[in-house]
């Protein structure tokens, strides 16, 4: 038997547990998995080096399928390389089965979570670039559908991964000519794709992608190249299957269990039971760096010292990089605003510059981490909206980053609406796993970047462009779920709740409430998710009245945290059209400042 | 004098106010719009034809700045034509100002706002497309910066672009080699640019973007072309001041008072005093089409049939595409899942396919938007997520968008967390003039979709995946604000509010409750943007205890816009780690189903 032999059985068995899983699932893309069989085939079994045992190694080959939607010949090949059962991939899409509709990290084998098109080259790309930086002499290999090379997303990666010169990645265009609703954009005309992707410095290969022999000769010519490759490969949706094949209408439908019959009466001459070792498989070596981080920094302000908590933030990341080998820090253009410039110029063979293109720098981000690095991204909070898709998707990877947004609130001032991170805690405070960070100084700034830096899951810190005076003690300790009790007192009558920018204002509108003879106890909510719980509702037992300001809209932020609670806080924020002036009049209009805080709080008594 | 000579003296004119007016400011971005000064002149007055008079008219062409940061000499442009006095331009950024520190719509001759890198051109191919469709024989002009062009949105738009053969179309590339934080990807390689947007079947040009005879005459091909046509020109950031030329470290820097008068002593004589009558002022005819809809559509339903609501959306877009031929439906490769399918089948011409490009689609509704059309869009709600940077500057361009997200919560079931829109209700709440409805049955479904259909701002109705009863008669009505009370009685112990598919799931619960002894108001909270508040507190005051139950996460939405209201509302939603499943078995294990419901209000009780 050869190898093309012995492959073209292979793609037909991954093709029936494909047709058997989605049947028995009554739902799944059985027509996007037979259309990309060989493909699959080809890699697991002939061209990625990779150790079943240890799969999970980073001096493995890499795969990401892209085209999420086709995971039940994902989840067909992991078993027959014997990471899962074949039994268990019948368990496709059930309430308790690890076997998702789309893949998710909660099988050996599967690094991230895909589905939403678009992202896996990205992703596939950071994995490149950190096996490089490890010297791993690995490959990446990301499987893409045409549908999503709509997706600007897939353009960025193409881009940076050019000009990145990543020669170790494989990208695998599964063209199948058809999208969910019709033809896709280019249909079959390779050229239209190879035209496109050779523009970007990528070598082009085009291949019959249901042609073994075919698709041998182009994986290996790919890893000869000296620039990422892509790979066009000619396919049929519904492959192997006479009534499926370029059958419009068929996308995401399981076949019925009499077309499976018919289906498999087509398939089944073409399994062959046989001998053969496979030679793809490796003794791999290196295992994800694992453990938790437990760094700790110092700080050393003098109270009342005028610091930005963007450019405190900028600072840490310098300590924490003199701390820990594996930190990589990213930048989309904007580092001497989030003040990652600092750590660019001091460790630059652990920073990547991804120039303007915040979906592509998650993605990259992700990828990274999944190999191990401990990475800290940032851009103005505003622009991290650009990337919700890739970020919520970072979620269900189970992925583990450290993102902080610049720029908060209207008081960045002449710059309008478009730079103000306006919905960003709302945002991130959507994420499950997500942990919401907000210094109003320096100190916490610098102490609660520490803090992310050994936090799992994604953690997102908000840093403000103006600066703000120092009121925390260098000794002072900060932790996810804390918060600082900044005045206090037994006859407090209302309980002010700020975050960054507005604890300023609450100080000072505690003084002058002090004045006017109303006692107000100032909380520092500093970790705006989770909220820390007991403080607060200790505080509005004892106080009985809650006002919360932030400079934020009033949907998703603070304010509506503190209410989930129960509290019924009065909720100042920023209600009114955003647009520029000088941060104090902004802060004012929107009645987030010191007036603003004590009329309401009068208003309220 | 000659033409050339006259917009030299304008390019100059333009350098000075914009030079002016950001060292008054004492912020903005001087040396980005010192590279672009030759070419705004040649646009403004020469190139473009326009009726100053008429700006906002439909039969002018268009420009957009997609280099928001450039703002100031769009505004110095728009004075020299006469629309803004030049007194105006010096208050830029001023808290009273219109002229904000990016462009917004609220000066003559801005339809949208940038300043978010990367939106331009999107927006650009939709006012393009817009012409198309009205015969309008005008040209749309996008001016990019070279750091954006990173961005893969405007990938997205150069690819639909090119498909869409929009030969009215012309966006030019200030490239002037420097981003923010340093060069640029390709910096002054002209071809790096030019090979990758013929890639993508656009006419493209190069020339000195300082010298007029270059650009008139690359203007003057590109309007032969039967292509969209890109502009390659090369600049230099800070041209015509000789401290600035092509310095690094000046992006974003406002002169000093002394470095403003070096740089007008330098740019001054290059001003001079003319009589030159502008050839490309046009009279224009024909406005935007103005006025309210006031749409009205009927529904014949069956009470207890079973339709999804998404299906019903489907329906209901087809009705007021029969009522209102200026209305415009896009999908983006999913219209068989969003029902949009309906529309694009009866009315093809009206119907514009994006291909699985959620951000250029939001862009491209925009541009058709501010031309006249009323615009309805769709996908996958968690797929709008890809798309939150636009929607969130469609917000500050006034946009009037309709936007419908499918597939709302883990009761999609099997596909699993991917393809599941958890975090959308927060997304689109936390949109300034944002309403958000989510209809649960079929019924309410076509009317609130009739309803978005006179709505202003950016209305977004979240639909389900599955059948569900009809539950409302035909006679219903359903407007932003309200609710329906489905069950009360005098003697009601909790008030249950729930939207969408948890309706259902209440109404089991109160049947079920009612069994046990306990009576429960039940409310559709079918406007979850903007609340009834009247009704919800009113059943507060009388019930005493509120449960919210959403499909959704439990950040920015129902459950914390009721808390927001201070009726601390037990919420019940979506909490744990979404994955694949029956419906039924993902609702029970959030807890957000019947027995989920009835358990919580046993715990209350």
């Amino acid at each position: 038997m050869s190898v093309v032999e012995y492959l073209e059985s292979k793609a037909n068995t991954l093709r029936l547990h494909s047709l058997r899983a989605t049947t028995k699932a009554k739902s799944g893309h059985p027509t996007s998995c037979l259309s990309c069989a060989e493909i699959m085939a080809t890699l697991f079994f002939k061209e990625m080096s990779i150790d079943p045992r240890n799969i999970d190694y980073i001096d493995n080959d890499e795969f990401i399928l892209s085209k999420g939607h086709a995971a039940p010949i994902l989840y067909a090949a992991l078993a027959e390389i014997g990471i899962v059962s074949r039994e268990k991939i019948l368990t496709l899409r059930e309430f308790s089965s690890e076997l998702e509709g789309h893949p998710v990290p909660r099988v050996e084998g599967i690094r991230v979570a895909t589905g939403s098109l678009g992202h896996g080259l990205s992703i596939g790309l950071g994995m490149a670039y950190a096996k490089r930086l490890r010297n791993i002499e690995r490959r990446v290999y990301v499987l893409l559908g045409d549908g999503e090379m709509a997706e600007g997303s897939v353009w960025e990666s193409i881009n940076l991964g050019g000009k990145l010169r990543l020669s170790n990645l494989t990208a695998i265009l599964d063209m199948n000519s058809l999208g969910q609703t019709g033809p896709t954009m280019f249909q079959w005309d390779s050229n239209a794709y190879a035209s496109r992707v050779r523009a970007f410095d990528w070598n082009v290969f085009i291949c019959d992608g249901h042609d073994i022999s075919e698709l041998i000769k182009v994986f290996s010519e790919a890893k000869r190249s000296d620039k990422p490759s892509f790979i066009i490969a000619k396919t049929v949706k519904g492959k192997g299957v006479s009534f499926l094949e370029n059958a419009e209408g068929r996308h995401g439908m399981a076949l019925s269990e009499d077309e499976l019959g018919k289906a498999e009466r087509e398939i089944l001459p073409k399994v062959k039971e046989m001998d053969f070792q496979p030679a793809n498989l490796i003794k791999a070596m290196r295992r994800v760096r694992d453990g938790r981080n437990r760094f700790s920094t110092k700080t050393s302000y003098k109270l009342g010292e005028m610091l930005a908590t963007r450019e405190a933030y900028g600072r840490a990341l310098v300590k924490l990089g003199e701390l820990n080998e594996n930190m990589i820090v990213l930048d989309g253009d904007v580092k001497n605003s989030t003040f990652t410039t600092f750590f660019f110029e001091k460790f630059p063979r652990r920073s990547l510059q991804c120039y303007i293109a915040e979906q592509n720098m998650i993605g990259t981000a992700i990828g990274l981490q999944k190999q191990g690095f401990d990475v800290f991204l940032s851009s103005f909070a505003c622009f991290l909206t650009r990337a919700f898709d890739q970020i919520r998707m970072a979620s269900y990877s189970r992925a583990n980053l450290k993102i902080a947004g610049s720029h908060a609130g209207v008081s960045i001032g002449a710059d309008g609406p478009s730079q103000m991170g306006l919905e960003d805690l709302a945002m991130f405070r959507s994420l499950i796993n997500g942990i919401v960070l907000y210094p109003c100084d320096a100190v916490s700034s610098e102490k609660l970047t520490c803090l992310m830096a050994n936090l799992e899951g994604i953690s997102y810190i908000r840093t403000t462009r103006s600066r703000t005076p120092i009121i925390y003690g260098n000794d002072e300790g900060f932790h996810a779920g804390g918060s600082k009790v900044l005045r206090q007192s037994k006859s407090d009558e209302v309980t002010i709740l700020a975050a960054g920018v507005t604890v300023h204002e609450a100080l000072k509108a505690y003084d002058e409430l002090k004045e006017g003879g109303v006692d107000a106890r100032v909380i520092d909510c500093y970790s705006i998710k989770p909220l820390d719980e007991r403080t607060l509702k200790k505080a509005f037992e004892e106080t009985k009245r809650v006002v919360t300001v932030e400079d934020h809209y009033a949907e998703g932020g603070l304010g509506e945290a503190v209410a989930s609670l129960g509290l019924k806080p009065y909720i100042l924020a920023v209600r009114r059209m955003p647009h520029s002036g000088e941060p104090e009049e902004l802060l004012a209009e929107q009645g987030i400042d010191t007036d603003g805080i004590v009329n309401n709080v009068k208003k309220i008594l």
